[in-house]
C-alpha cells in the first residue's frame, strides 16, 4: 500500500511519466551524450521530486526507474527506483526546489555551444527575438562551482533569483534551466542551446545588429502574457 | 453539414493534409526547435487559408487540427480545429495571402544559419550555383519588426514583392518563405537554411568566387522552366 | 517481354535496385537535401546506365522508377520509369560513362562542407591519413561549369582521368565521385565530405601538421591493395 | 563441439554481443562514416578478444559476423566469422592488450572533432569540468605513425600507460580510447569527440577560463571514486 494518499500518489506516478518522457527531448535535440544530463519535476504542493537515476541510458528510462526523493535530496525509501542511487547532481536540484517556491522543473545539461560560452565565462547576448520572447534578454553565467556541496544549487539560484532567464551558464561546466514545470525547464534548456548555436555563428560572421530594449521588453512581456492556446502555460507559443 | 461547396471542402481537406504534413519536413531537415516555425497553405480560389495551431508539438500535428482562417488571419468558427488559436504568426501570414497574389503558401521558421545572417543583418550572397537556380541571386533582409501588427507582414511583402528570391531573412528574427503553394515555401525554407549554411562555412575559410552575373541569370531561367518532371511545377528539379 | 537478353536484363533489375538503394547513403549521412542529389550505375559490358529521376522525392525512390538510358543520356523507351525525365545532371553522368570506361558509378552533390571548398575554389588538402588511404592526396577543383552542354561532364573528365582522387569538387557548385560501381562512388560522395569537414573544422583551430609525401603514398597503394574482405574490391577496409 | 570450455564459451558469446552492439553508440553519436571504425573487447582471463569484421557496414554487424583474434591479432580458426578477415586495425588493439593488462576494451574512430585536432597535433586542453571528471585533464596527443607493423600500437601505449586519460588523438590520424571493458572504451570515444567539439567551439569565440588544477584532480578522483550506482563501475554517473 502506498505510504501516500491516492491523491498525491497520482500526482507523483503523473510526474515519474512526465520526468521519465521529457528525458527524451533532451536526446532529441541532442543536448546530451551517453548519460550525461538530467531533468527533475517537483511534486506540486509537497516536498518531493522525481529525478533521473544516475549512470541509467536514456533508452532504459522509464516512470518506474525515476527517483523519488525529498527537498533534502534523499531518496523516499520504500518507493520504485529507491534500490539506485539518484542522478548525482540531485543535491544541486534540491537546493533550486528548497530555495525557489515557484520552480516546478529543472534540468541539467551539457549541451555543446552553452557550454562553450559557459567555458569562456561569457553570457549569451540578446540579439534574436526569439530569446527575447523566451529569456527576455541575456542568458547569465553563474559561479564556478563544483559538486560535493551545495556551492552548485546555490550559484543557480544566486543567479537566476529575480532574473527573466530561466537559463544559467554555469562557468566551465554547463547549463542549468528552470521552469514552472519539468516541461518548461526542458524546453528552456532546449531554446537555450538554439540561441547559443545561433548567436555564436552568426557572430563568427561579423557583429551582430542590436534590438533596443524597450522591443525587448515588450517581446518578453507579450510572450509570458498572450501567447500559446487559452487556458495553458504562458510560453506555449509557436512564435519564438 | 459542411460550410462549403462540395468541391471547396474536399479543397480545403487536401490543404489541411499537406500543411500538416509539410511541418514534418521543417523537423527532418531540423529547421526548427519545439514548436517554433509554421507553415500555411491557401485554398486555391478562395479568400481562405490553413496554418498550423499554436503551441502544438510537431509530433501531434494532423490534418483535423489545423487551423481554417479568412485572409483577414480569423478563425473560421465551426471548423476543425476552430477551437484553438493560429500560430501567433497568423497576422504575418494572412498580410502576405492579401497582398500577393501568387502566393500559395507561406513558411516561417528560426533556422539556425539563417537567422545568423538575419542577427547580422546581412543579405546571403549568391556564390553557388545551386542558389542561382533556386533564389535567382542574393537573399535579401527584411526590416527589424515586432508582432502585434501587420509590421511583419509589410516588411515581408515590401522585401519580397517583385524580387527572384522567394525568401527574406527579417533581420533579428528569422525566415518567411513564399511559394505557389505551401510545398514550393516549404522547400524555400529547406533551401534557404542550405545556402545560409554552406556560404557561411565557405567564408569562414577565405573568400568566395564571384559567379558573373549573366550566369546567375541564365540558371535562374533555366531552373524555373525547364527543370523537373513534364507537367510538374518549376523548381522540382533535382540539379540545385 | 523485355527488349534485352535474360542476363542484361537481370544485370538491369540489379543496377536498378543498388541505385535506388544507394540513394538512402546520401540522406543518411546528410549529403543531400530536398532533391539535390542524384546517384547512377553503368549496366557492366553495355552502353547503357541506370540514373535518378528528376524531381523525385528520396523516400518515394524504388527500382522502378529508375530510369534506364544510354551512353547518349537518352531514356531508352518501353523501359519502366521511362514516363518519366531523368535526372538534370544526366548529361553530365552520360559524359563521363562515355569517356571514363573504368567508371561504373558516378554520384553528384552539393553536401555542405565540399561545397563550401567549391565555392572558393580551393582544392582539399590531405593532411589525414584516412584521406591520404581513400583519395592517395587532395580532393581537386574542376572548372565552372554550368549545365546546358557537355561543360560539366567535359570538366569532370578532364580533372579526374588520371588523378587518384575519385572526387572532384566543381567551383561554385559541388560534387562529382566517380567509382568502380556506384556503391563506390556513393562512398567516395560520403567520404569526401568527411574530410572536407574535417579538414574546414581543423583549418579553423590553427596550421595543420603535413603528413610526408611517400606516407600519403604508402597509404594510398596499401588501401587500393591490400584491405577489406579477400575477393571483394579494393577500398572496403574498415581502416579509413 | 566448441574448443573452449563452457565458461570461456559463455564469455565469448557475451563479448561478442557486447562488441557488436557497442558499434551502434558509434554509429548514434555519428563518429563514424561508412565502415570507418570499430570496437574490440577482450575475453576476460584469457588471451583472446573479439574484434569487428573488416569492410562490413554497420547495419549487418552480428554477434555471429564479429572475429574471434588471439592476442597477436591472429584470427581463431574454427570460429564464426573466421572466414573473413577482422578489422585492419587489429593489430593495435592486439599491442594494446598485450602490453596493458588492465584494459578490457579497445575503440578507434575518426571522429570529426578530435580528428580536427588530431591534424594539427594539438592535445584537447581541459576547460570544462565534464572532461575533468571523464579523463582528469587534457586528452594527449601520439606519434605520426601508419598501418603496417605495431606502431600505431606501440604509438597508443606509450601515450596513454599511465596516462589519465583513455583517449588519444593519434596525430594526422584518429582517436584510439581504451577502457575496462568495450563499453566503457565506446564511453570515452562518446564524451572524446563531444569534449573535443565543445573545446573547439569555444575557443572560436575567444579565451577561455582555466580550471584551477587542484579541481581538475578533485572532480577526477570524485568521478573514478564515487558517482554511479552501488556496485557498477566508476565512471557511470550523469554529472559529466
Amino acid at each position: 500500500m502506498s505510504q501516500f494518499s491516492a491523491s498525491v500518489q497520482e500526482a507523483i506516478d503523473k510526474i515519474r511519466e512526465d520526468v521519465a518522457r521529457l528525458h527524451g527531448e533532451l536526446t532529441r535535440y541532442e543536448l546530451v551524450v551517453w548519460t550525461g544530463g538530467n531533468v527533475s519535476g517537483r511534486i506540486p504542493g509537497e516536498d518531493l521530486f522525481v529525478i533521473k537515476p544516475s549512470g541509467v541510458a536514456y533508452d532504459d528510462l522509464a516512470a518506474d526507474n525515476m527517483i523519488l526523493c525529498t527537498l533534502d535530496g534523499e531518496v523516499v525509501p520504500g518507493t520504485p527506483g529507491s534500490d539506485r542511487s539518484p542522478s548525482s547532481d540531485t543535491a544541486a536540484h534540491a537546493y533550486v526546489y528548497r530555495n525557489m517556491d515557484n520552480v516546478g522543473g529543472v534540468v541539467h545539461t551539457h549541451s555543446t555551444y552553452a557550454t562553450a560560452w559557459a567555458a569562456r565565462g561569457q553570457e549569451i547576448p540578446c540579439h534574436i527575438t526569439g530569446m527575447a520572447d523566451e529569456f527576455g534578454g541575456p542568458i547569465p553565467v553563474g559561479p564556478f562551482a563544483i559538486i560535493g556541496d551545495d556551492s552548485i544549487g546555490r550559484g543557480i539560484v544566486a543567479t537566476l533569483d529575480g532574473h527573466r532567464s530561466r537559463a544559467v551558464l554555469m562557468q566551465n561546466h554547463g547549463v542549468f534551466t528552470i521552469g514552472k514545470d519539468a516541461k518548461d525547464a526542458v524546453k528552456a534548456a532546449v531554446m537555450c542551446e538554439d540561441v547559443a548555436r545561433t548567436t555564436h555563428i552568426a557572430l563568427q560572421g561579423g557583429p551582430l545588429i542590436d534590438i533596443p530594449q524597450d522591443k525587448i521588453d515588450a517581446l518578453f512581456d507579450r510572450y509570458q502574457n498572450v501567447y500559446g492556446q487559452p487556458g495553458t502555460a504562458a510560453g506555449e507559443g509557436d512564435s519564438k
